[in-house]
């Protein structure tokens, strides 16, 4: 799904750092199979044919440290403070994360202070707001409700602030929840404690519903974001179908990447277009988009197209010169679509009944279905056994259905993108009936 | 809940018009209770003083005809077709009456065959659609599905060619579900055929999402759009209160009323301001929105608007003119608030976190609920009698609790809005804590 | 709707009761229209040729007092304590009320200390668990949730022991949230007070899923709950529709009624019989229940039965009788029905594939949809204005259109059954196809 | 996740039957990336040291062909006729596999005759009744609705029949959509189609609600399943905290697995007790449920019980023969142990407020959810590559993120159950706070 190209990297990339070695004994249970040994890891790939010809070589294939709680730790969970902080746009789950850390840290290992840092970094910053001290009763029914109860706010803070107000709250763990940005500075404030020496460790747990962080294969958010893309997509079928040459839009989530569009295409029968980051198209022009819609309502006079808001953002850098002296800034590929298509059936005297939806804020504001908040809730569990056991500077990941400890050098600052040439991307082309190439 | 003066009318006002004497007996039933009696009328007014000082001296009451089935009817149902048109705007249930229609007609009077007029008005035109037939068969399960299988259009077609064509199949009793502009449409038909002297009937099913025609208390689609206006507002509230000064705006159909603003804003507890087409208000200003809303978030630090479409429209006629030179064309109130509150906040230098959130087409094109589904069954049932029994150029109202016959001349071209000073809109108030005048 | 006959009663009969003459001014608002006027009154019935004919005559026709806020109250809000209880089983909307209650007390009137008594009358005697003190806080959200904050139990508590209580609390107005048993018990509480001359209201919001309440023509949750019977009635006919021969049947909620049973029949297509305590039918016999679903069968080959939990109860006497030596005791109506489908036919040796679903307490402890909820916070507002000006012994409900003041006596052990001659079971018949008559 | 042996097989166990040489170049695509080579194959396991350590030693690791497309197909699409069947228990999804299928084998490959055949093997017997043809129209919008339009039936035919039943209607290709006892019925068909040396392939697509298929990680309609239990466990708590010693009991699918019981607990925080078919325990006793659930009552006052259909059934033999003389016969744990906790809390004189809730038919004749019917359409179209590709006796798996071929012998008559030392268990009882053991 992912189109990095893991030959560029060797085993050590792979290794998670650790602030020392466990010495206390979890507290948590001593039932059979509860704990994960330490030398338990993952393939990143499961190709039979490639893993056989390289371990054949006597060469080690490349596999992540499994997540999971360990039988050895490192903190003692009586002496030690935790925090928890959210950052950048909401995505449901975010509350269902921060309660199954709270209840990990305060019910299986007894740590007795975990601060809620509010509003983002910020809430680590010389200017925060009061933490809140989160309990068992404190997140009781929380993760009902979307949004975080901690806040967010975009934007980092210096690593040197951040560490003196952990070091103020006694925090040794710091759990950070937040997408690309936000992993960026938590790995630079773990550099940071490196640098000056201090027993704290910094575990991420990746927030995009967009899912497109490298190395990540989902993430919390994304399946509740598909589900209700659904009743958009259903929208404008409804509404493009009931009038004569009527065409439905809806923009979805995806900034850099098409994963929302082009899952939800699949998921909806009724989508005639997915348009995403990842795949170039033309508007005008016999093979461009706005002929292509011109043929399928001369079909069916009815067409849904999908698209992801940071597609074609090519235009816009066009547009804005062509606009110079000024009279619309776009900055919303979907109305800019919208705008193209009305002028474009308008100069061919077409008349075409235009629908626009854009679900966004109705989909980032809701609580996590099920599905998601069952991996919420793991997720969490998963990061509180990591930090516990002095694991820092990594990300909990889901890789060939494990959960796995991914390095934050491997994930900070990277994204991941549909491949154009891979499975998910042909299904959508075959399920819309749409060309391969409108350019 | 309206504000028509029912003083400047009269009885004749309120009487049906009917095609001749019914002489058919009905065919559905026979028994007890299922008739409704000719004579059987539903009181304007319901407030005791004022009922018995009219009718003590003598002058009877204004009343409504009551719908219903009737023991004679005056069509033979064996000779007859009919048809049904759906025209306007999406409008959960519209799917609901036709099918209520086609039933009633087929199974219960014995009807041979019912066209579905398709895309509005154009079908009963001369450049139309061949129209379905439609049976029992055809219409299981449309009600499921939102939209309207008949399809719509807008505008109105001439009276004299709409004649032609209901005279080419054969039908005697057309069913018009629509607005305002549509039971205009409906009843220059009608006025039509009284003057050709024709034996056909046009009966209206009053269509808006609004809840907005005169002399109606309630439309089908009204409370499915109030429910779902609830996940707008609940994403609103989410969205803003997740971070520093967070602004959620939402806007919700009500082009010339707010009475869907009004009710979702009463059904929900986080409206902070509800603003309307009836009640005007200023943004500038001390006792301006801006100014309110920046005490409100100076107190709380997050702020929810809900605003109708058709509120302050008035500030587009005057921008249009101040901005004649032209960068931005305003159709959208909601945005242009947008537009406004950011910029006004910009000047003050205060960072808001603004989210728009404009659930309209998701609420147009969803099926009806089971409490608007009921009602479009028992509308479809009750046009469906007032058409056998000859009763033409009406509408089927709902009215203190019954289903009523309203003439076409007292609705069409009519619309009710919310009384400023009505206990709707002090609820409103009461529930909002917004400032009653914001001039 | 109701089978009531108000010839029985005279004028007497709808007075509310007083604790004494309002002599404070209100410090809600001073708006135009916001305070409704002493002598406002709501005509019991409203057909015009029976109203005219009562006026006439010069005798002023049956009316209830109009609920609403009043200019003058009769309690000084800052001197007195209130307290909310809710009794019986579960309903969506109970927290919208102690909500709203709570509210208006509060931010309205400036009433200072609200006591939530829990647990139902249990709350209100010696054996109570310490009430809630409610406050805007503490009733934040909490009608997202279903249930009821303060708990409920069932059953009475001796009126001169509850009376300590309140006098304990220093209550001055109580409001009882509950059916036609809790009513009761308000009633008697209402008696003793008069009786010991005290200065304490007591004002009902009648609460019953079932909408069976004299005198109320709409209780809340009821919308909700037959929004959600839908889901329940579309699960029995897939399940029927998807093998040879499938009957779903679904028991709804409706002990001594069917309103819930014959409106979601209404609202939902695909019912084939419905059955309710108003209507007795046999089982055996040409005539009889199982002979006409063996018909049903033959024609289509699945079939669905909705059956409200109080209908057929005669059978249970007799088979009771039956079974004295006793193998099965059945309590359940629903079960009862298909023990005796399956027996049926297998003796007659024709396989059936039977679905039983009860979704009853799925749909009582849901939160209230937003059309209940805006009723919901109505009721709440009417009854604290009710409390406040004096009113006592009396229930607020919902009549021709308007919120009125229902006098105990009236109300208290009394219930409306649907009427098997009136408009809606006509309509279920027409929509079902099911005979008038299976006895 | 499952409790199989891999070291039991040998590599050749999952390989998959052939008809044989795949001549025709497939009409699908000519893009880069979109079929599957040959020899892909997928890892069984994904444990690093494990691999290393045998691939090492020179020794293939076990694997599973890749399903998807491939470039040379056996057979001619022009030629043949397909058929598809849907067996057993409704499940959410089984409309979407059928349209998948429809549409891959109708568009993309251009089969010409599709017979859909209807109440499971029935269908394809003597006593059958007509197949539907299926078309792409036929198939539009099915899966916007729960069941199967192919209806099911339970229970096996001759193969020798069947055979003769495809001959008729000459399908080459039989998919048959079904779970445990179905995909047996499919490996007999199988076995006869060799021994008859016939040229037809029987490929299965995998449904079991209860998610409990060996060698199939994930099956369709699960996702949906555990989304919906969620509701049924919220109405349990709300219930069951709303009065005092409130005890809700939901009753899940799980015949032999408490894989559903088992997410979905995990999912919603209010679960105390979480009751399974892999975990014995015991009622009586100081380490019994009820002693348990009494503790749990003492300090909460109310607790909430899941339990999958298929725990506590050793129960049943044991009740039976003590009540040989036998006034109940239980064939419903959920109903025994309702039944069970009023006795022993009755003998406590302890009351309790018991609430039942059985959600089955509710969930299991559902639509599809989002994240479901994207994996339907994408089974639906691995089958029908499947097929054309020559493969037969297998199933559509999925195994570690890939779509994968299961030989039907592997999968046939065999079924996974929760490890009670795995992770997912060990997460239960964390969540729960349940004991280890009851017994």
């Amino acid at each position: 799904m992912t189109n990095h190209a893991s030959h560029q990297f060797g085993p050590a990339d792979f290794n998670s750092d650790s602030l020392g070695e466990p010495s206390h004994k979890s507290p948590i249970s001593n039932r059979i199979g509860f704990f994960v040994p330490e030398n338990s890891r993952v393939l990143i790939e499961n190709s039979a044919e490639k893993i056989f010809s390289i371990c054949k070589s006597g060469v080690a294939p490349l596999s992540f440290e499994q997540a999971g709680p360990r039988e050895k730790i490192y903190f003692n969970p009586e002496e030690i403070n935790c925090g928890i902080v959210s950052c950048g746009g909401l995505c449901p789950g975010i509350n269902d994360v921060i309660r199954s850390i709270t209840l990990t840290l305060s019910r299986s290992y007894g740590v007795r202070n975990i601060y809620g840092f509010r509003y983002g970094y910020q809430g680590i910053s010389n200017d925060r707001h009061e933490p809140y001290l989160l309990t068992p009763e404190f997140v009781d029914g929380i993760h009902e409700e979307g949004g975080s109860i901690l806040c967010t706010s975009r934007g980092p803070r210096e690593p040197e602030e951040m560490i003196s107000v952990l070091k103020h709250y006694g925090v040794k763990i710091l759990f950070t929840i937040g997408g690309d940005g936000t992993l960026s500075g938590a790995y630079r404030l773990g550099q940071e404690i490196i640098r000056q020496n201090l027993d704290i460790a910094v575990i991420g747990i990746p927030k995009t519903i967009d899912n497109d962080l490298l190395w990540v294969e989902r993430t919390f958010g994304f399946t509740t974001a598909v589900d209700e893309a659904w009743g958009a997509i259903t929208a404008a079928h409804v509404e493009a179908s009931c009038v004569w040459n009527g065409v439905g839009v809806v923009r979805l989530m995806g900034r850099e990447s098409g994963f929302i569009a082009a899952h939800a295409s699949l998921a909806h029968s009724d989508v005639d277009f997915c348009l995403i980051p990842e795949v170039p198209f033309s508007l005008e022009g016999q093979n461009g988009l706005l002929k292509h819609l011109q043929r399928r309502l001369e079909k069916s006079h009815h067409a849904v197209i999908v698209i992801a808001e940071g597609a074609g953002q090519e235009f816009f850098s066009m547009k804005q010169k062509a606009d110079a002296s000024g009279n619309i800034i776009f900055n919303d590929i979907g109305i800019y679509l919208c705008h193209c298509i009305k002028k474009y059936f308008q100069e061919q005297n077409i008349p075409v009944g235009l629908k626009y939806i854009d679900p966004s804020y109705l989909i980032r504001s809701l609580p996590a279905n099920a599905f998601d908040s069952e991996f919420c809730m793991v997720l969490g569990q998963h990061a509180t056994h990591a930090g516990m056991a002095g694991k820092t500077n990594l990300v909990i990941g889901h890789w060939n259905g494990h959960f796995v400890h991914v390095p934050l050098p491997l994930i900070a600052g990277k994204r991941k993108q549909l491949d154009p040439d891979g499975h998910t991307w042909n299904r959508v082309l075959e399920a819309t009936g749409q060309p391969s190439f409108m350019v």
